[in-house]
């Protein structure tokens, strides 16, 4: 019988980039990477389009897409995956926001959308927003804060909607702008007037917070609101282990990508060290892959935010290096994984280039390894080198293929 | 900020061609294209399939593919086009006709479906037809006259159908043949019933035209008919403005395509001197494009006919001398766009070989240009060279990828 195989799915955000990054070549050409190419020479290259060519990904959707599964199925915003994120519970049919605390003055004009990006009390707020008490009593609100004025919001209840506008007016020195129904039917009417209502209950209890009073008092803008934007609702998605039989777990920081391992099925553990910024250790997050592989699981996912972060920032420099922290990552695995049962898949979920700051669509350069794989010629990774690469050009399903190499994948038909 | 980019659809229509079609070359292989080479050169290649491999498009459905619509969703027939495309105001739900006048006695037999191929009078012809006058008050009739037996009717009213067979006997020596409905619902059964009653009058009208009379005192086959064919409904389309915020211009001289270009909000210009025909000057094509550039627009498409019509024609010589014009409407590009700014892309809108002499599902050639792109190493433009092209295979979408090399895609997700 054939042995138990393994599969590690290695994301870098924002990986891939323009010949306009950094005189003439892209940040991935520039970049020193022998570990990276390693996998080149030993695995099959091409091109990912994370969802499809001419498609402009989010971080979420692309990141669905590579996991197997249709976005315009499975995806309605990206509230349910921070809120999942932040450690909420968040069962199908919720409806799910992401939320700031803001400064509001008496006549509900939006002062500042971050109160003034509050960095103390969050717990205190928290607390006392647990006494948002909506009107219509078979609705529970459950609110918890995050990182600094962010935070989510989830509405459970039946006949609920997300197809309501932000309460969140996007900019200050106006006045309040609360949720209205997209469509005209009773489930979004009362989804808005739950969401006006919570809004308003919001500046009600928060404006007595003993925090706020000691901020006013200093100075600083009062947390003395909650805005909430971005409705989605949870629909049911297949687990991974549900389709596959897989038992897998994400090793990642950020919030979205908890949020979206979790509701594939993964469990996620974090990495010590690890902080999203230029300085995280993100060689633990191999080192803990590695153990995680050894200790039994048969899947790990990893995600590196920094590539993504410096791109959005504009900083080809940053970005080379930050790409060679991950090139030390793969040197990392390439050490340390069995190599006779395992499959690694290396790309990004898009292209961030450094003049245009954000994802594009242009597609990104792939990578598969491992015992099953049938190598092709090319010898190094990046935009121009994987143009030969004999994987050719794919849409999505980057998880699908990497468990078909581990033959895990359920036969279609007889 | 990045500095505002902009796009280029450069189409010869019918460029894909076989091996059998000259000598063991293609047209494309066979012709001396300097220039079509140095896109080649400087961008990145590969083979569109115009709508998905193994669809034999036509140039309707290409092109709407090409645009980045779903036929399956937006086409329903060429009729719409070619009412909008001579120019006739065509509202969402208006039932749209291509129309010949032909030449029935007076047991309407058809005797000559284009009457002759009449090329004088039809000024006359369609201001007898503004008397057509349906018995169902609430249904508005439009006629319009192009080229020589040449038309287009539009049929507008609440509740019409295009689930209608053709008012058309398609053949000679045969009794009229009229419409049926397709479906059994009282919009297809009324529409019918309008179209038929349409065609009667049509005889009844067109019978006394005097330019009729005319033509049988000199023994010519009178234009006393009308046939209605290819029933389709405007379907809502959202304009390229609208889904990409983009400013843009057609250049194109065939109905169908100016018809295309209008359907999905774009302005549209003749370039003087071009006919379609060998002789068509379409070096002014690409002039004018340069200038609509410069005067402001965001993106232009050109289109260029000449290639399928020889090929239509079983003549490969001509096609190869047509392809060779095209070099230098491409020369006439690269020396004159802003390569700093400015992305292109050439292809066909699908292949039309010499010995089949239609269109067929083989891919065609295509190649993207401009600053964003990463270049392949291929350094030539045939259907042969593109197989080691870095684009790999493509289906549809071409403008969508093209705007998204110049960054006007919306973010889908977050």
């Amino acid at each position: 019988m054939a042995i138990h195989l393994k599969a590690v799915l290695l994301i870098a955000d924002g990986l891939g980039g323009r010949p306009t990054d950094y005189y003439g070549k892209t940040c991935l050409e520039a970049a020193h990477t022998p570990n990276i190419d390693e996998l080149a020479k030993r695995g099959v290259t091409g091109l990912l389009d994370p969802i499809k060519p001419g498609v402009r990904p989010g971080s979420d959707t692309a990141h669905l897409s590579i996991f197997g599964y249709n976005p315009e199925k499975v995806y309605t915003g990206r509230g349910v995956f921070e809120a999942l994120g932040i450690g909420m519970n968040v069962k199908e049919g919720d409806v799910c926001f992401r939320t700031n605390f803001a400064t509001v003055d008496e006549k509900l004009n939006v002062l500042d959308r971050r109160a003034g990006r509050i960095t103390e009390g969050a717990k205190e707020l928290e607390k006392a927003l647990q006494n948002l008490k909506p009107s219509q009593p078979d609705v529970k609100v459950f609110f918890k804060a995050s990182t600094e004025h962010r935070g989510a919001l989830v509405l459970r209840g039946k006949g609920l909607s997300d197809e309501i506008t932000d309460a969140d007016p996007h900019k200050t020195g106006v006045k309040m702008v609360y949720a209205k129904p997209l469509v005209s039917n009773d489930s979004a009417m009362r989804t808005a007037e739950l969401v006006n209502e919570i809004v308003k209950q919001s500046y009600d209890i928060l404006k007595n917070v003993s925090l706020n009073r000691k901020r006013e008092e200093e100075g600083k803008p009062p947390a003395n609101i909650l805005l909430l934007r971005g409705a989605s609702i949870k629909t049911e998605i297949p687990s991974l282990k549900e389709l596959y039989g897989v038992k897998g777990v994400a090793i990642a920081g950020g919030a979205l990508y908890i949020g979206i391992a979790k509701a594939l099925g993964l469990e996620t553990k974090k990495a010590e060290g690890t902080t999203g910024g230029a300085d995280s250790k993100i060689i633990n997050k191999a080192k803990l892959a590695v153990k995680e592989l050894r200790d039994g699981k048969d899947f790990v996912f990893i995600h590196l935010k920094g590539a993504d972060s410096c791109a959005h920032d504009h900083d080809a420099e940053a970005k080379i290096k930050y790409i060679q922290k991950v090139d030390e990552v793969v040197g990392f695995l390439i050490e340390n994984l069995d190599w006779e049962e395992t499959h690694l898949v290396f790309t990004g979920d898009h292209t961030t280039p450094i003049v245009y700051g954000d994802h594009v669509s242009d597609p990104v350069p792939i990578v598969f390894v491992g015992p099953n794989v049938t190598a092709d010629d090319v010898e190094e990774f990046n935009e121009k080198s994987v143009l030969k690469g004999g994987l050719g050009r794919i849409s999505g399903r980057v998880v699908p293929i990497l468990f078909g190499y581990c033959n895990w994948l359920k036969k279609y038909g007889s």
